[in-house]
């Protein structure tokens, strides 16, 4: 428990002006059997021991330390006082508190700092068994010493010349197969099938620079198929191309030969390279818009507990994925996995909020997902890319919920139509089109039984396929 | 579940010669209720929706999708079906197996590229509600492809002129709260209080440069504080001083700092900066050691289940403080906070394995840890700090248990003694050095009821003191 000085706020206090003054913090956490046990030996009670496991928090996140330390000249203790932590609203039914922070605790500008603190011990402490961190809310200073974004939504949709409309994906399937040149044929094929409208094709996120499927090669030849597409079609074309490595200057390397080559798009693996690498990736001003993949995201973010949201008990010790967006809209990543309804990964019914952190110019907190709502001042909005096993069936859907500033990403929905690669294009293009006419999926299908729309449905169906 | 090929291998397959061929991970699973339910109603045993749920996992993370894709010319299939990961040693009780990846799936020296492979997606799976990778064992031509610690123990040593004996070092508490002038004051004191002997001091891992205590004013002081002392006491000193930011180019600059004002240590927050900021610090030969520190980690590894080590219920998702560790000493850090026995954050008594995983030359697997050992080959070993609530009362046990290549770093424990900063460096001094006289911890402090070490026992005894 916290020492020295008291961590908790007096019942009712509130951080004053918080968005010029504090970043603020929501958790929930569980307490350990253990503790609990030798907090009644000492005849404490739990209501009290949560309070002191809210003040640990507020303490080991800022000033304090686990034993009284010397308080006498030279010392830091006033210091220490003045610009501590303070756990606040405390919910003493669901284990939930909110943390201000004091902005002098950290660098405006250094997210690698700011999480050592807010997140960076108290997930060890052992008198908790589980623990939340829902939401951070930043304050102007930190927001606007970062550039965010460096094209964002309107950006990208100026280089794509696509003012309006989703934006469709591909990633190769099998995740791992085709060497570099087969690669560039399946972007042909893409590129140039149906109506010549298909947008975009995609690195699976373990593809990178293999023995049979060459960075440098992969991204010239797939460069060069977009180039030649967009000639023929007159439209523009993207390719999200892998530049994941743990070496930064690799990565460099990689998105120069990019923007040689007329890429608008390098992809990042932002959580296996970190904080760090996202926030200096965007700060070399590439020139090229950054699609950020989140593989090992649900190491960090997953807790398939009833207390998720809040009501009921926790199991892990999770960050959730709107903490991380809202750090990786911050970094300036222009497009982020951010989930989707009817995907084949556990999102807990977050794809939709995220969204809206993603792209909102004042976020307000979710009504039933914890959460805190942010100003964003000069950070532009980003796109979300739906994916995960999607497929023609959940368009109308996806679309419906996620709005039209969206890149969806079917792999296997397009590659597995039953009618080879090109009817899976003109499958999407369909799905696509018909909902901006406002013609309903359903009744397209009926009307239009040999359409290669109706074929993908008659496979997959509607809505999610796979309990995966 | 997997479909096109099969990613179980038979039973009793095992990955023919795994150091030359494949990258090993171990993992333990736990079913989600409705996937059980589910799979009963379509008749499907538990046993068989195991073996689904783990060629799930080798296939999410290989050349798999969520449906059968188009597999004709240049589909990449033949490529698919060769280099596919395959589940193994699958342990039906405990729900735990292996996966044997063949190298061509990755790039040999990009660890970012082959977390997005080996523990990118795999959290994700709606079918499992819980799951933990134990281990990685990497093969020689991953291992090779890095150089690991430009130091590491033996350089660190020379640097100190230091053949034996542990280091001692002190992170000032409050956390935050002195300014950089007073953080030089209390250098002062640690270096030349009692016989001089006091190795190191640390920044804590949330003090960054703030406006009370900017990181270059910091370390000049603090660096010319160790300069004087070592004039004065005739003994090496080490400051870790804290370069932690979100901006590489930041970090760069900072350990340029501490270079030309002689330092030989900076220290990083390798989980909040990333695995690719640290590859590329170390790639960067900036002539210092990396002292790592872990702030976040938790969130990452941390699994208060009975399941955590094989046997019982599995909560959450998670990735081993094991594994971390391993593949920070291959990206190259000197020193790692790897817990401590007696420590005040929750290690489930991995902190002695932990050190093996940084200092053998051949790890083998622990026998009751789920662990897969590791060749090191070129790999130097290197220090493990043990920290977090230790105090000279924990000397005796901590060195029994961990040996003498380890830095022990006491905050409270030393700053906090009743008779101040200066009796705090004698206590400390006391324990180690009747440590290494053979003098048993309560023999001296019994027949010198007046020492500092005496007091310091009176005041925190022997052993873990808080449940925190």
């Amino acid at each position: 428990m916290a020492v020295q000085f008291d961590y908790v706020a007096k019942r009712g206090w509130k951080p004053n002006n918080p968005d010029e003054n504090y970043v603020i913090t929501l958790l929930k956490i569980e307490l350990d059997e253990s503790a609990v046990r030798e907090a009644k030996r000492q005849g404490k009670s739990e209501k009290k021991l949560f309070e002191d496991a809210a003040g640990t928090v507020a303490a080991e996140s800022s000033t304090g330390t686990w034993t009284k330390v010397y308080d006498g000249k030279d010392s830091g203790i006033p210091l220490a006082r003045a610009k501590r932590a303070m756990a606040y609203d405390l919910d003493y039914e669901r284990k939930m508190f909110k943390v201000a922070y004091p902005l002098d605790l950290f660098e405006m500008n250094n997210v690698s700092g700011l999480f050592a603190g807010i997140i960076g011990n108290i997930a060890g402490m052992k008198m908790v068994s589980a623990m939340r961190v829902y939401d951070a809310r930043l304050p102007r200073k930190m927001i606007e010493a970062f550039q965010g974004p460096a094209f964002g939504i309107d950006g990208v949709r100026k280089k794509l010349e696509k003012k309006e409309e989703c934006l469709v994906c591909t990633v190769p399937k099998p995740k791992i197969g085709r060497t570099d040149v087969e690669q560039a044929k399946l972007a042909r094929i893409l590129f140039n099938s149906g109506n010549g409208t298909y947008d975009g094709i995609k690195d699976d996120e373990n593809l990178l620079s293999l023995p049979f499927n060459s960075f440098d090669k992969r991204c010239k030849l797939v460069l060069a198929e977009a180039r030649a597409a967009e000639k023929k079609t007159g439209n523009k074309k993207f390719y999200l191309c892998n530049v994941t490595h743990s070496n930064i200057n690799e990565m460099l390397r990689r998105a120069k030969l990019i923007k040689d080559n007329g890429g608008i798009f390098m992809m990042i693996d932002v959580v296996t390279t970190g904080f760090a690498a996202v926030d200096s990736m965007r700060r070399a001003n590439t020139g090229l818009a950054i699609h950020a993949h989140r593989a090992m995201h649900g190491f960090i973010t997953r807790d398939n507990s009833p207390g998720v949201h809040g009501d009921g008990k926790l199991y892990g010790f999770s960050v959730s994925m709107i903490f991380l967006a809202k750090f990786f809209r911050l970094l300036g990543v222009d497009s982020l996995h951010g989930g989707s309804p009817l995907a084949k990964m556990e999102d807990y019914g977050e794809a939709i909020y995220i969204k809206d952190v993603l792209q909102a110019k004042e976020l307000k907190p979710h009504n039933k997902i914890p959460s805190l709502g942010q100003k964003w001042y000069n950070i532009k909005p980003i796109w979300m890319t739906a994916s995960g096993g999607l497929h023609p069936g959940d368009f109308e859907e996806v679309l419906d919920k996620l709005g039209d500033d969206i890149i969806i990403q079917c792999g296997g929905g397009l590659l597995g139509h039953p009618n080879g690669i090109e009817a899976g294009v003109k499958a999407i293009e369909q799905a696509r089109d018909i909902y901006y006419k406002k013609i309903p999926l359903k009744k397209f299908v009926k009307e239009n039984p040999k359409s290669e729309l109706a074929f993908a449905v008659k496979l997959w169906g509607y809505g999610p396929r796979v309990v995966y």
